[in-house]
């Protein structure tokens, strides 16, 4: 199999290179991930997300949100939240443990600013998201700015499984600086 | 767009259609999902894994699994995980809420009977899943029995959403037959 999927190092790197790549770029699989948090009494909950940009020197993948959605909810509640990615080309899930931060007011302006009008009306709506209807469409799009929010997802953990001829798992920790090191998968 | 989107019935079927198929097919996009749980401390998980079998009329969903991973751990204190599936093709998400039983001796016989002598290589493996290992080789594949477990899913709400030109939402609930309602995107 490849060489990248033999080291640590290797491992690592491409696993931010697709991160990158995915956050800007809405044709790859990287762009999309699943977002698990702990519900209301302690229930898993999940749902797709967009990843929108990453710091790798900072260990940091960001999405962004409806302020009224329940996530947020349950980010406010239990901010320890997991970003699951798969990226068929390379066989190679990415399982990120996240500490997420809650970004709202006048710091996200510059990415509001950014957005495009439509992409505005994702956040905002009335009745807000989860809200029970009569009608399928009792519901009409609002861009609103302060329904919009940023999750910044610290990265504590970064689970790396490559699905090869001999699968490899790997697993990296912020505390010794995402060394990290192998894994029975 | 399609009429499925339009009615509660219609939704519900679509679903309940492309798991059955994505069961049996390892080429559908539904035959993956992210199963989310809840972890020590409270700290949400997930991790892709396959499905093997869906029975509608009593609202089952079934996966496979290691019972020496982390996920039976996890389900074993806290048994409400959710199934997190994206249609592509449909442009449907489906979130399954779950109740999940974590079946191991006789009853699943005919089950590892069933199985290939590949796919028993998948359950067992020395050490267990999670070790920290030296090298990524250090470790080697077994079939064993006693590790092969089956989780059933019991749907307890079915949650659809529909990115259409009009995005549509609607959540089934098994208390009451999931008759369905619609909710706000």
């Amino acid at each position: 199999m490849s060489d990248w999927t033999k080291t640590l190092e290797g491992l690592r790197s491409r696993a931010w290179e697709g991160l990158s790549a995915g956050a800007g770029d809405a044709g790859h699989p990287l762009h999309t991930c699943a977002l698990a948090t702990t519900g209301p009494g302690g229930a898993a909950e999940a749902r797709m997300v967009v990843l929108r940009r990453t710091v790798r020197d900072k260990a940091l993948l960001e999405i962004h949100t409806d302020r009224a959605s329940r996530k947020v909810a349950d980010l406010s509640a239990r901010p320890l939240a997991t970003l699951l990615f798969w990226w068929p080309d390379m066989a190679l899930q990415i399982r990120a443990r996240v500490r997420v931060r809650i970004v709202t007011g006048a710091e996200i302006d510059p990415v509001w600013e950014a957005l495009s009008a439509s992409a505005r009306r994702n956040y905002g709506g009335r009745p807000p998201p989860s809200t029970p209807m009569a009608g399928s469409g009792d519901y009409r799009e609002t861009a609103e700015r302060d329904r919009f929010a940023l999750l910044r997802g610290h990265v504590e953990t970064l689970d790396l499984l490559h699905l090869g001829t001999a699968h490899r798992r790997a697993v990296y920790d912020r505390r010794d600086g995402f060394t990290g090191g192998w894994l029975a998968p």
